[in-house]
């Protein structure tokens, strides 16, 4: 622990949805208070958290008053200002760091990043006007999926692409903003890796999982993962190569297409993230109370799998089915309102006990 | 559930300590909120309740707002005014009944209880004043225990009595407060037994934890206890008879000696209890869980154990060094001040996977 930081440090987190809520019960069993910053009064996270400012995330004033308030800031969700975070850091630390949140933000910035290291992706192009359409297209080639570069989460603003008056009717649905025309992978498994690393640069990894998303979303993960010893260990090291080149602090979910057994790399979220959800009940050590031990500076758990698990999630509806399951860790975020395609909770169910 | 509660209610917990911060994150994780009820501005569960009164106990205008805000009221501690509970069951439900807390006050009711249903306890006689002293001692025999009926917990207000002037001089210390004079049992292990019954009759119990006590605090539970099925039987049968004999709701702690292969009943608990922590790791739903399942009538959990755990309580110190540790489960309270004897935290260990 450094000398200058506290061993009770209260934690900011921008965001109060469900991730946050549950780095917030995580930090709770360490004996930390937390202090949300949301705009929602009744944002789940504000159940269980300490603090909780009301505030947009533009609004310089509060921000400058929660960064004083608070002695790390993190955050839950990759669409924040960066504008912002430039104005918190001036007030307090931030983990991870800004740089990875600003890369995230940006398709074509991570796929860039992603292949200055090495890794594999899917080809892409950049797409600003509708006159470039028809070389993109001819670059990539079909299927394709055009995705607006920013602000794009479980599945919202992508399509899938068969030819020339696809991509163009989905330019203009998109709005004619910044776009990444990808080629689609058609891959034989997704999986993700749940990773972390601390402030010396140890890195830690739970076991890569194996996803099932619907319509966008992911709907399941499987841990084990059903993959060679090869690709996992190629998994963790690719992610390695991530965390160090970052000079990153906390948990990253990254994920990755495997498709003739290589892994192609879709995209990394500087966060907690739901594929890692399955550690609640498969590790000693989840990967919420992991990013909170890694942004305090405490040592990291071990990353080790107890247990085989299957996480599901509970989409559109309210979940109550599942608390007649005498056998079934559930999780349920508050929210009331059960619309269409929104993450309500998960449930995780013990497969298998031991490795 | 009932068509008269709400599949949604609001949780009111009287106490607001560990066993009030463990209950709110076990709600939290149901998608429910807590109201805590405590006089201490910064007691552990204001860390992760929602809603907080901080007022006296004793306190008829502001119990009687906290009431009417809320949709079922529990309690973590024994020792909340009787008066204070008949004031607020005017206006809300009350789980457990307010009766169970009435006997669980005194340890002469409680005793006399165990005994109407035909369960072994001390031998014990009451004690009110100093003339009663030599014919109970005469009639317990010794070593003897002399403990205040009302008010202790944790081995305060208790002595170890030899002879007549250590009686003397203990009963002059407690006060000459009503006392119980308790044949100490020369016990070969404590065991407990953390066990829940639901609005409509149903008991669901944990295996039984083996406890070691010092100067009267709880230091560790091992589980399972390493005794004999009949044993085990045997205590969740009594156990079962004391729940359904007070029409029970909720998570109850019930504490046994076993002495010659024969349970001699110690005392009961009317709520979640700190044996019953190894839960938290050993099972799918947790007693705080268990508890807030039952006084919700949600559907309880099987009290299933998949793991064997040893939990240890952190007392005294800031239980930071076991950070250090990358595989244990570690609960940190919060709590500020670490004095002697006072409960900072627990561990839980993974022993052994599999029952």
């Amino acid at each position: 622990m450094s000398s200058t930081e506290t061993s009770s440090p209260v934690i900011g987190i921008l965001g109060g949805g469900q991730l946050a809520k549950m780095l917030s019960v995580a930090a709770s069993r360490l004996g930390l208070k937390c202090h949300i910053f949301d705009p929602n009064v009744s944002c789940p996270a504000s159940d269980v958290a300490k603090y909780h400012t009301v505030a947009d995330y533009g609004d310089a004033k509060e921000l400058e008053t929660f960064a004083k308030k608070v002695d790390i800031i993190t955050f839950e969700f990759e669409n924040i200002p960066v504008q912002s975070l430039e104005q918190l850091t001036k007030f307090c630390i931030i983990r991870p760091n800004t740089n990875s949140l600003k890369i995230s933000q940006s398709r074509i910035l991570e796929k860039k990043f992603f292949n200055d290291l090495g890794l594999h992706t899917a080809p892409f192009t950049e797409v600003n006007e509708t006159k470039e359409l028809r070389t993109a297209l001819k670059l990539i080639g079909t299927p394709a999926i055009l995705k607006t570069n920013t602000l794009g989460y479980d599945g919202k603003g992508q399509s899938t692409i068969n030819n020339f008056d696809e991509l163009k009717d989905s330019f203009y649905k998109l709005g004619k903003k910044s776009c990444i025309l990808e080629r689609k992978i058609l891959f034989d498994k997704e999986i993700s890796i749940i990773i972390c690393r601390s402030a010396d640069g140890k890195v830690v990894s739970y076991d890569p999982g194996e996803n099932i998303h619907t319509k966008g979303i992911l709907r399941k993960t499987e841990v084990p993962a059903n993959i060679s010893t090869e690709i996992k260990i190629e998994a963790v090291i690719q992610a390695g190569k991530i965390l160090n080149s970052l000079d990153y602090i906390g948990i990253m979910g990254i994920e990755f297409f495997l498709h003739d057994n290589k892994l192609i790399i879709n995209e990394m979220a500087p966060r907690v993230h739901n594929s890692g959800h399955w550690t609640q009940s498969g590790c000693t050590i989840d990967q919420f109370e992991q990013h909170i031990r890694a942004i305090c500076k405490f040592p990291l758990g071990d990353g080790r799998r107890h247990s085989s698990i299957i996480m599901e999630n509970i989409i559109g509806n309210s979940g109550k089915q599942f608390l007649m399951d005498q056998n079934i860790s559930l999780h349920l975020y508050g929210k009331t309102e059960a619309n269409e395609g929104r993450k309500m909770g998960h449930v995780n169910r013990i497969k298998k006990m031991g490795m």
